[in-house]
């Protein structure tokens, strides 16, 4: 979606919008490098004042940040609003929407209690501000990047449906054959298990005690260990044949034989190869 | 295998067969698409059962809903049954097999209490409804998986053979060294521990505590670090293969145009395309 | 090395080395295969004597197991010794040495309690069978493995000496940052920690505590999670080009010029490059 | 930075910077091989320094090896500046800092208790070291290592700019959803636990309790596993296409045949293939 000044004959509105959306004017580029601070100052304050200690002697201060940074988002967000040609367009777009989610829990905390850390969905604002570093290779790379995956999906799909019916039958097994003790107290914590376990994750907090158990946990994390190679392969392959250059299309003449009309020539033919008409 | 329906005359077979068994008609579609969600509606019971806090509250509309979907997989396992044209066949095959199966454990369980939970199985059933995506990408990629892996099958278990090896003798090495103490109470357990390590599942329930046994523990770990590279290595090299195109063959007619000499002709070409001679 | 038969016109000779030192004959492979079992059952016997309770109840019967299976392995190597026609090129070759060390622990636990645990490097013997599968695709795919591994060796090499001076630096910032404390006690433990850390392997036997050691654990994970994919990316660089059929090697027209022996000519060249006769 | 002998002129001077500086005379292989056995026992000393009970037996030993080491390289780093034409080049080179911090500890320790931990510094003096191995294929290795890590910079850069977002999100809900509870005791924290998790390390000294924040933990474990895949994935690439051979040029001589203008000869063609009319 391309987002549009609101009014290309008014002065001020472009100059504004190129300010805010746009970073290729300096003006721009040091507006996007503010955000980008204000953004990383105000998602600290959000975690420091999670911190009981820190929370107990500087609190005021940090929810004084919050509010301080939550008004500078509101007004951003009110500008963008009001400089933008479709104001709604903009407010529903995936950036739009950040933005606004980035200033709701302040205003939600004065109703429910603990919701301001939902704050640091701000972090996702970075996406906007990645857009300073358009000229360099990130936004190529994670083009790249993304471009790989999304070329994955299917197998990744396949993966992990296996995956997920590996770990609920497991799961399952493991539940049955410990009995509901150690910590497999039900299918759901076992499944739960079988997940730490196949990713290899290994939290500990729920390992299997039976001689049984334990072995079916072996073969499962055996599975895994090969497991883990598939997604590995598919996304190797896939990024190795993506910068590799692409077998070059045939070569044809592109010409047609007015008498039979066979195409696909030789680049050099004189004649056609069907009928031996002259090209 | 292919199933064909029983008797390719009578109607209402034909019909029923292409509706329990294949997915080309929407009827079939439709079957196919309520046999998932009964699937992933009485694994979900199974599951919640197995948790005691739902299961005392639920426990009887658990039981219920478990009855009842045991009730329609056995009435579409006799459908199955009735409207193929070889019952034995199917009931031997792996998908028959499955089917079967899913319904036992709930007439076990009032035998054998706790056999409920292998309903779970139903799960696999899952594997007969991805017919439904036969025709999206879903077969095929997940074809081209299990394709990477048969062809790298020598070679996965050329792997594993040694993993088990190595995991026997450092597992041994750690039950002499560690003296059957902090949880190397035996072989079996050191084992299982070396195949926690080397996975680097590292559940942390058994862990080394000598100096001796920690040094053999890093070197186990370090060792796991470079041995997955190697079934990692061996998927990504056959995928990246299978998903590069053979170097097609040169793909020219094994002929020389008897005026010009000129060869390179296409397969099917009839005229030379330098000279218009008939070849 | 190859190994012959002592004496090639003895005929009892002769056919003894062939049946134990080869697979070809159904004797040799019959021998093989009791061999291979013979293996198997005497590893089981040792680790189920290690299980407290099992060898409660059954420690005399699988002591007299060890010892029958010692029996037979040490005939077995006399037998070795006897037919081949260099015994000592075959006592100090690598599988001679594996063969002498599967009989020597049951002797030295006569001396040293629990020596006889050593006894499951008779897993290694194991590479002694593989010979069965000689023909098979088992020998042609580990040689891939151990080829693809070797060709590496550089790398990985250099690879294992980064991760070592990682770890042995973050492991003493650990023991500086944490002070002793929380298990990183000295700075080997402190190693083991970023060992297992860095590893992936994550027992939490020993974890940070503080604020400023989580940061720098966090660091070294992130690192670690960068680190995994390099000596993945090496093996699968390499399995990926060993298994790329080699680059076709130059197509030079199959003769040879009369006058000056030269070779190598455009396989549509009339005179020679060299000294420019006709060819 | 090419570093030189202090005064060309000057033999003495010449002589020490060979062996000080170069490992090309059998003197300076000798220095360099001593060297590393200096840096290897004085790491040593320092690490066994930290173990309490050695420390306590034999600690006046090992803080006289460490001061003994310390004076060593000292004199050492006094030698280099001196032989060397521009010490300050020298002294503020990566190496020369280095050399440089493999001395402070120690005096450091005089002053503040348990600074001299950080002589560990001293295995990055191993880098200097590793000159000796120039001419073997280490170095050669190792920058095919570090240039597939370059080449690959701003992939992997963009992808840990996600893992970081998705860890600050993941840990900021999870620390919402466990309430402050099960170690999750503030945001801060529960990032800490977000990276141990994602990157599969696992410690379990935090893990959540709840079935919404076990949830949340088996999406994020397999999405981390998933994750996992595009770095692994990046630099297998990377690799493979480094360890590709380029298409190699067409190695013709660069001259057409003057009698019948045909070009593409060989390198070492003294005649032409297609007229024999000499070059």
């Amino acid at each position: 979606m391309e987002l549009r000044p609101a009014d290309s004959s008014s002065g001020w509105r472009r100059t504004a919008y190129s300010v805010i959306f746009e970073a290729d004017t300096p003006a721009g580029r040091a507006f996007d490098v503010a955000l980008l601070w204000a953004i990383l100052l105000s998602v600290l304050a959000v975690m420091l004042e999670s911190v009981r200690s820190i929370n107990a002697t500087y609190g005021q201060l940090l929810r004084a940040i919050e509010w301080f940074f939550t008004g500078i988002f509101l007004i951003e967000y009110l500008a963008r609003l009001m400089v933008v040609r479709r104001p709604l367009s903009y407010a529903l777009s995936l950036l739009g929407v950040i933005d606004f989610l980035a200033i709701v829990p302040t205003l939600l905390s004065l109703v429910i209690v603990g919701s301001q850390y939902l704050l640091v969905i701000r972090t996702l604002r970075l996406l906007r501000v990645f857009r300073i570093f358009k000229l360099g290779h990130f936004v190529g790379e994670g083009e790249f990047i993304v471009d790989a995956l999304k070329a994955s999906r299917f197998k990744i799909m396949v993966f992990l449906t296996a995956v997920v019916t590996i770990v609920i039958i497991v799961g399952t097994l493991m539940y049955v054959i410990e009995g509901g003790n150690n910590g497999f107290t039900s299918i759901p914590q076992s499944i739960y298990w079988a997940i730490v376990t196949v990713t290899t994750v290994g939290y500990g907090d729920i390992s299997p005690v039976t001689m049984l158990g334990r072995t079916l946990a072996s073969a499962l994390m055996i599975m895994g260990y090969a497991i883990i190679a598939v997604p590995t392969g598919i996304v190797s392959a896939q990024m190795a044949s993506a910068s590799r250059p692409a077998a070059q299309p045939p070569a044809f003449k592109q010409v047609v034989c007015h008498v039979c009309q066979a195409g696909e020539h030789r680049p050099d033919a004189e004649f056609c190869w069907r009928c031996g008409e002259h090209l």
